[in-house]
């Protein structure tokens, strides 16, 4: 049984740029994607789901069940953009490839020629502003982006990037869509929702982009998400502990 | 290799509903199906393997082996019932959702438009009376049966269910069935056969269902099931002992 | 990738019966089926691979590799007979369904009817003489075996059968293909290859084929077979602990 | 989702053999087959990828992305060389067998009638010149090279081959492929890069090719490989903490 892709609404897209965040270290690319969303009014175009994900439904406040998924909203511009965030990435190593190699296809057919994962660095202590780090599958994104207050090594090497936003660059390249992944620096605690991390991240984001985001609700915001968050990151501990595992996998870069 | 269902009796349902219940917390839901299928002499007419069960058979008293498999029974009345049982649940991850997915499908094929999924909710603490709590895969549901005596949230929140009960649910959204899952309070063993809460239950399945049922043999029939359900669970443990798991996995919700 | 089947020698069959012996508690069945080929110098025909095996070869003291795998041999006779052994059991749970599955399916092209399984049952304790027990996957079975001296059900309840001995049973039922399980009681060290059991069964073997077997080898032959049985032991345990799993499974009842 | 050969180039080979190295016991076999490729400026031309490795991409230092892979080059010659050399091995068991038959398949498609593997012995004590021990597919082989200083067996039993060194030679065999692993006696500590082990599978594989090899940089070259062995070494150990294993399972012996 192979991850699936549920369209909601088929959309027309012009010259659009997909932008990815997803649970991981310091939840800095899940934070700042719905941040994205909410802010920018985006809209649900389409989920998708996979054996590969916590065999649980998530219960909201007015009853009603949710299976943990992803989801891909949309916005109109003048350069169309699409954001992948959602609930939780792969626990086997397997699906990480399924699940990207889908996004893949998925933004192909789509027009994407260009992504942006995002994700936080881990440097193991604290720091008072937050560089943000980058690799790409491709060193022309590097000429593009060098403008921005971006480093590219100079100061901190990367080295590797687990999960969604490293292999989704790399699988991204054989088909020519160029990548570029921006990590933001937390301060050490990878568990912990590190919204200065995020923030760093949103405010290179939006030069990029070229739209306009009110940051001032930034930190409300993450109150607010943290509650969700708290509840999967709680339930995956939980559902590992039962299927035998000792620790919680949800420590990707991002 | 994949879950596949074999059929032994080809029934024409009158706007049949799937009640399910399997091993989980409490054993509330698996207790439930059990006296109900019993209590009304349904008939099986499908049963379900999967590679995602435990590798083994029990050997039944007269010496027939019984490869672990979950089992549909039916019962024909103003509205055809099926009853969805069975010895355990996937003992991996992907495997709730194939075989999920392939009860979802088989219920397509029977007419099946609404579910009901039985299961325990652990409190952690005794109480003198279960409640009933519930949540649904569309809030429509929750007009149609707030008549009875279920807490829609009000004050229990689920927060998640993991395992068949709400994996049904979440699967059985998009292709328009309705559910709800009744979760059974229990007193704070998960693993202690709870009939309190399958007898909680089941005093609001009929209701729903519209059927007379003698509860007058729940208490011994739950000792009755017992023996064969210890039988397993002392097997789920040994196994996954040896497949260098350390806990055993039957702690579903449901 | 799925587990293959390599037939070496189209063979044509009268009346075959299917003898399985996979390693297990005390090794019983993987040593019978080893003595029984050897005496009655039964020829290999086919050859069943599997991802589901530990990813390694051993090498012959000839400097040769043989990838692990499970072997058919064949011996024409009054009835022909097939025997089923091999290096070992898979290493996954579905990879039991799957392997069992194939040789229940090439069991039906070779026209073979009956299946007889055979393995060790542990008590936990030492006995003077062991007894065979027996579980069926038809009850017919037991009328016509009931005149050998195998126990069924009367002083031993085998409660479970782990594995192939197991599932072989199971899966071969729906295909209307007979089957009976002999389980030789071992004397307590599941790990150590346990010669009066497989004696046991043997002894009751020949006489269900009416064949003859001479008993003598059986000791030295089993310090022989012990050599290459030790060897991948050993390598299963050493593999798993690579592999990140703590105790090896090669603990099945057969 | 399966491992996947992405060729690059189209090339014909003339009378071609296939050398493979990947990490295991010493490195050994991979640090050899870099080494030959360095040094005779050997072409890539083919890249596979598997779901089976680590889902993370390595971050050279020009901030590019990589994904974990395998990579066939090739070198003209009176007979043509395809060396296989990469970054990992499979982590799941069945893995293995997948990336290796498709391995295999590959080397058919290119004509390749002759396999040599590369990796290390563990003798678990340190010696001052190590010997090669060597398995084959095939008793020929043995006669073909045994005019070489390579010891099949007669002071080193190998007992068993772990990973693609062995499983290449098992698999090949079927397809007629003959095949021979050559493995070099490291001193012990299996996790460290062995530049004596790989000297001397050279120095036996230069005569086997017929080809010159300049050996003064090997030494150097190694610390340069060490670099990226012991990053993705570290993350194999990282991400597998993460997974919830404890060991990392890098210590095949080729």
């Amino acid at each position: 049984m192979e991850s699936w892709i549920h369209v909601s609404e088929k959309v027309k897209l012009k010259n659009p740029i997909l932008i990815e965040g997803l649970p991981g270290i310091g939840n800095v690319g899940r934070v700042a994607t719905g941040y994205l969303i909410n802010q920018l009014k985006m809209k649900k175009f389409a989920e998708l789901y996979s054996p590969h994900f916590l065999p649980l439904v998530l219960v909201h406040e007015n009853s009603e069940v949710h299976v943990l998924n992803l989801e891909f909203h949309y916005m109109k511009g003048k350069r169309d953009i699409v954001v992948l965030t959602g609930d939780t990435q792969s626990i086997s190593p397997e699906g990480h490839y399924e699940i990207c190699s889908k996004i893949v296809e998925f933004a192909e057919t789509l027009g994407i020629k260009e992504i942006i994962t995002l994700g936080g660095f881990s440097e193991g202590k604290s720091m008072s502003k937050p560089a943000v780090l980058a690799a790409v599958n491709n060193k022309e994104m590097i000429k593009k982006y060098k403008k921005f207050d971006i480093d590219f090594g100079k100061k901190h090497q990367v080295g590797t990037i687990i999960g969604a936003s490293g292999l989704l660059l790399g699988l991204a390249k054989p088909k020519k869509i160029d990548g570029i992944c921006l990590l933001g620096e937390t301060s050490g605690m990878p568990m912990l929702t590190d919204p200065n991390a995020a923030d760093a991240i949103l405010h290179i984001l939006v030069k990029i982009l070229g739209i306009k985001l009110d940051f001032t609700m930034l930190e409300k915001s993450i109150v607010e998400m943290q509650e969700r968050i708290k509840k999967s990151d709680g339930l995956h501990k939980r559902m590992l502990e039962q299927l035998g595992a000792k620790e919680e996998p949800v420590r990707y870069i991002g």
